[in-house]
């Protein structure tokens, strides 16, 4: 259940309403919105008595949510989030785009391949220190180290950092380092971390699990939030089907899907989806076309050389190429 | 095996190179491209020697192809194709949009729809007379009266018609009254009806099935261009995955993992695949801009009272919306 | 809707019922079962007006049918079906084994595999004349040749035959030849060849689509009944699905989840769901013990020099453990 | 690479091996077998100089392993892996049956389900005390409290308990009071969770994940056993598709699958991958008679007032039908 403000109601009006909330036996958060502030209720398992609530001052009406999720629903929160860090808008007029190589492998190539993205337009630049790896035996990145350099980057050619935290430990010293904390797609589920990463001062970038329906990848989110950490950006980045054309299958719809249910800013991963860079190209050309509030791409400078993925990174010319094509679709 | 054509090689020198094919106990279909004629070898099992197809004139090269599919491959045909009908080109410039409702439900309604779409910009009208059902006993289509009431459409409106042939008996007819023969994707490895659409003197819109690889699609296409109809268009419509946001899932990258391999036009239909139309009008965006050569599209005039598929049908403001949008998509 | 008779309810009563639904404009056909009969009610959009029939002689009570499918469902006849062929009894206390070639290769190899098979406990010959593929220049099956030497096999060696029709025009000649007509899983929602299923003098072994739900098989399944052959079997064959450890997912809750809902015997085929012969023993085993009525193998005597799917096919003398341990499974 | 040792190889000859294999940089892991013992070389990227390996007293000759994984491959231990627990051996002669609650709820409960599964010869009792769950709303489970339920039901009912473990700190509390420590499907991929895993001091049950391939659940057990915890038990507990009729399709093929290629003993979860108990019995006998070594089955003495998933739980006397009908499975 939501309780609607009034348009006057002060900030003592919402912490009657948020006591009272609590008197009845749950958890009352206060979302501020453009218009008007409500408070969610949530920890309830049926109908809520809102005769009490009603009569306190400052109230305008309770409206029941019909979604599973309440935080991350447009229900409790009709205008499309925004999430700002420095100049940077996700979510607003201009799709962010977030490009790098797959892993940070050293200075040298990480600052290579930041300036070429920074120069085609890239505002945010991607680079994994901690890798998340099907095998035991494979390289499993640089880790802090890694996040070293990537804070280098953010420091001298002005670009945000978004990287990956895999587990409980690591994504403290992420918190640190990086202005975007990845929770990757076989991590969707894993709810110890999503509750970390709620109480994390940094905005998640949350990647849908490859089995993931729209609705579970929306109460992955709810973790987050409902941890207090209201920064949370979604990531369609394909998923698994009989099809083999490419690696998975990217699920476009999963962008109108998500922006009629939800709130949160949503960009897409064409770069794992296709497993082939052949398609990178078209794909963010669609995504964007669909309504994507950005991109996360994988360039290298060498991607025959790449220590992981190279089959699927972008050369830098095409990379640019990317960043023309797009610009010229109207969204 | 392809045989390359030397650019003044003349018709009596192809011919004499099919004979020679012959001979060797294969068939030969000459392609004729923009550039230069090859001859195509089917029918072999293993490699063919070339030794006597090289020694005849006008014959400049072999070239082996890969694939198991040759006459829809883009190893044996560089260019891509361009489907001309009347003035429409499917695979042209610009994308070519097919229009109009599940099914002809009477000679009002199929004008009144017809007549929206075309002031809108539809180029072809699409519309069922013969509608594959899962159900025996649900409405199966007005039959030949309504490839009449589609034949009217064509002359009074002057809009192209595509519709659907769901068996040996019905092609017949389709093909008498429609500009463009639809065999559906329950029917994309009816094998029978493909050999039949490939003698047929009219283009072939060939759906994508449900759980169809693009391999397997473009099988299904070899099927239709070996009886000799080089008409073919590709139509991707949605597979069927776990996922639930949809009624299946579009995969866009099938529109470049297409034309990667095969030179035929390929077109999108969104509404089967989304199921709600709600999420049209940015798929059609989203597959114009990955490259799509057209769209499918389902319209009503009044959704609610359409005998099929209503709730996926865009009301005429929808597909007017829709088409401004796909305008200012640059490809 | 079904209208359900008395215990002592004559013929005529019977008729009687089956000329009031027409006059109410629908069809009546009439359902013997070993207590009672029971007349189903086809061709009606939305609920019955019963009072009428309720009034007529011999009329116990009217039930309404909940499924979209009607004559394949247990609540229209409860009884599991059994279908006799011979002394063949398919639905009944032992499960029924159909072995043999992917296709008939020549009379040699066909007595061969008969005997073999034979010799082992299988009743029903499998081996296809008319082989759909997906390849256009594939081997397409030995055609009318290859279904005399069935007939040969089923007249020598005293086993049934089952064989695939794959269109219209095949169809006429394997009806003459066959015992069982097999309508493949591509073929599932052919829905001409289903009708003409339905007009067939001998029984229907329906695959199910690779890519079909439960109640898309059994709306196909009704389309073949609703055309008056109530001698139809499912076959369970494996679907489509991420995981590349099979060629297809054998998914053998489908044995339980039709029976639930419909009286028809269900049968699996592990070979074309495994794809490798190492599996197709233990899921044998798998489907005899969760209930399926009877199994479809690929036995070759020299799997390696197979026309084709040599690599899913059983050696002699795997099939022959085969047979003896799933004598050892109670069902 | 794997170095295979002589019959009458000495401890100490195993020990030079591994130090040796420590000088060319990589690990060696001793891997005892019931004829031999073999040192398994990881951390190598490509192939491995075996020159003075094989000059090494005691060593016999050297195996490349062609899987990704090594040490639960049955190229490095060709014997079926059993799991000895007391007296119950999980991967031997006779299946064994985990039985249980979704969720232990309170002590009673807790005792009234172990005290009939044990009755009907079930040797684990199964039930959550951390629950994994979608929503971070719903209930997580009694958490310790639950745990030590279950140590009472370990001592006075004489039941092994698997439980599960969801993350690095709830671990290492269901380590002192379980018997076998179960990671979910949902943390088949959450490679610190199951690097810890690796280091304790009870056995494993891993779930594959449900859009895991085989190949990906071995690798997640070999995370397990390159940390030195050799006891891992496989689950199978369905797969995403799209087919509806169960909640996800259980995937018995996995088990030959596995089989073939691992060593590891392998049990199957009807329940789950069913969500229906109408299917759990029939699934069951299937899953024994494909040769899983064992079962995971929820049975609640009240299934209508589970706390959860009560719709897949088998009443008592389901329960009881099931032990009678596996008994006469032969595997």
């Amino acid at each position: 259940m939501l309780v609607v403000m009034k348009n006057d109601a002060t900030e003592a009006h919402v912490q009657a309403v948020v006591r009272e909330i609590e008197n009845l036996g749950y958890r009352g958060i206060p979302m501020p919105g453009a218009q008007r502030t409500a408070v969610c209720i949530i920890g309830n398992k049926g109908p809520v008595d809102d005769s009490r609530l009603l009569a306190l001052d400052g109230v305008k009406e309770t409206i029941v949510v019909t979604k599973p999720y309440k935080l991350v629903s447009r229900e409790t929160h009709p205008e499309s989030t925004i999430i700002a860090i420095g100049d940077v808008k996700i979510g607003g007029e201009k799709p962010v785009i977030m490009a790098g190589p797959c892993a940070v492998e050293s200075e040298e190539q990480a600052f290579t391949i930041a300036r070429l993205v920074k120069k085609c337009g890239a505002l945010v630049f991607r680079g994994g220190a901690f890798k998340p790896r099907t095998s035991p035996y494979s390289f499993q990145g640089l880790g802090e180290e890694g996040l070293k350099i990537l804070e280098k980057v953010h420091n001298e050619i002005g670009l945000l950092i978004v990287t990956e935290a895999t587990d409980h430990t690591n994504i403290d010293v992420v918190e640190k380092y990086a202005d975007i904390i990845q929770i990757g797609a076989r991590n969707m589920q894993n709810y110890s971390l999503l509750r970390r990463a709620g109480q994390a001062s940094k905005p998640i970038l949350l990647k849908r699990g490859f089995a993931a329906t729209i609705d579970e990848l929306l109460m992955s989110a709810e973790y987050i939030m409902s941890e207090g950490n209201t920064q949370v950006i979604l990531c369609e980045r394909g998923i698994r089907t009989f099809s083999d054309n490419t690696r998975n299958t990217l699920d476009l719809s999963a962008i109108p899907s998500i922006k009629e249910v939800s709130h949160l800013p949503t960009v897409v991963d064409p770069s794992h989806a296709a497993g082939r860079r052949e398609y990178v190209i078209p794909l963010s050309k669609g995504a964007i076309a669909v309504g994507a509030d950005g991109l996360l791409v994988e360039v290298h400078h060498d991607p025959s050389h790449a220590l992981s993925d190279g089959m699927q990174s972008l050369y830098p010319e095409q990379f640019a190429r990317l960043m023309k094509e797009i610009n010229n679709i109207n969204r």
